[in-house]
């Protein structure tokens, strides 16, 4: 697939290279491709870079890696290139001003996804792989439950056929973008799950009640 | 153990019967025992019932079980005889009255068992069991995860004697009341769960990356 990635911290990175590796062919759009290939962690980095005013012209999937308080002004950069696009959002809406843990700039009533979505109506958005650090999104933790919801089958289905390529096998699916709500507040308890289990690689299965035999 | 279980709902109810079965001497509180000794649900029940005011006299351990918008008025009723005691909180700040899904009264920068905890200093809350649907509580879904956050160690140590009693294998525990923010922002994510899968009978379990070999 044609992949334009959003965002050059280290989710949208290791995202980009995964997916590289992955045989996809890969733009990462940034606001200035020079400053952001002059910075050392993008010193051996063989990605392409592009500016993010119309990086998602012929992209099959958009993915949303920007930090969830510049989102929106990012993807404005980006425009009407996200117009029918799969935009895959894995931020999260953590506002870091008050120090650790973070608090949520948007949640409960509405969340970031619910944001984009109405700030680019035309655009399919998909809430996924918000709730993990980067390493465990391409590489699921075995038995390990992911998130997927959007208001379009078929951009749930694209995103659903991608996470199944990195070896996802246990989806759970929301017809609403509106369960994002859900999927973001998890959050504030993954950053003290982090604190007491003293790792980032973690994740959570969800487990049904078996009926009697 | 002495057990009084605060609130004669369905979460209270079964969680009273539960704890009675087991062999503990509980009792319920609640606003006036006559009334709710009249009611249906509690026509075939031998679970003695009391006044709120001085309920927790005497008990070894004490369980909210009121809904979370009325938890703060019934625990003012039961007033001093809470001094001292171990409060295992398992109620939600759920708000219906904008319909279902439920929102939330309090969230992300406090949480309702902070709210309890303020409200009653000399009470050692800890909040556990809220994540889940009460027959799980009493019979966990084998190999799931239930947290258990306090400040006190001894009060956590008793409730998590309480889950093991119960068949929880696997706890999670957090040093400070303050992680319940955590744990009862995942209700909007279990009330839209229940939703796609169907069931209440469900819960969720943390798997940590294994190092390779």
């Amino acid at each position: 697939m044609r992949i334009s990635v959003i965002g050059t911290g280290v989710v949208g990175r290791t995202l980009a290279h995964g997916l590289a590796g992955g045989g996809h062919d890969v733009v990462v759009g940034t606001r200035s491709p020079d400053e952001t290939a002059a910075r050392e962690e993008w010193s051996d980095s063989n990605l392409r870079l592009a500016p993010m005013e119309g990086v998602a012209d012929g992209a099959d999937l958009v993915v949303n890696a920007t930090s969830g308080v510049g989102t929106l002004e990012a993807l404005g950069r980006v425009g009407p290139s996200l117009d029918g696009k799969v935009l895959l959002d894995i931020s999260n809406p953590l506002d870091f001003s008050r120090g650790f843990p973070p608090t949520l700039s948007v949640k409960d009533t509405d969340s970031l996804a619910e944001q984009v979505q109405r700030a680019f109506p035309e655009t399919r958005v998909v809430k996924s792989l918000n709730m993990m650090t980067a390493s465990v999104m391409l590489d699921p933790i075995p038995g390990t439950t992911v998130f997927v919801a959007g208001n379009d089958a078929e951009a749930r289905r694209t995103v659903a056929d991608l996470l199944r390529s990195f070896g996802w096998e246990h989806l759970i699916e929301f017809p609403s973008i509106e369960a994002a709500r859900g999927l973001e507040m998890w959050l504030p308890l993954w950053v003290r799950l982090m604190g007491v289990l003293g790792t980032p690689e973690f994740n959570l299965r969800i487990v049904t009640r078996e009926a009697p035999a």
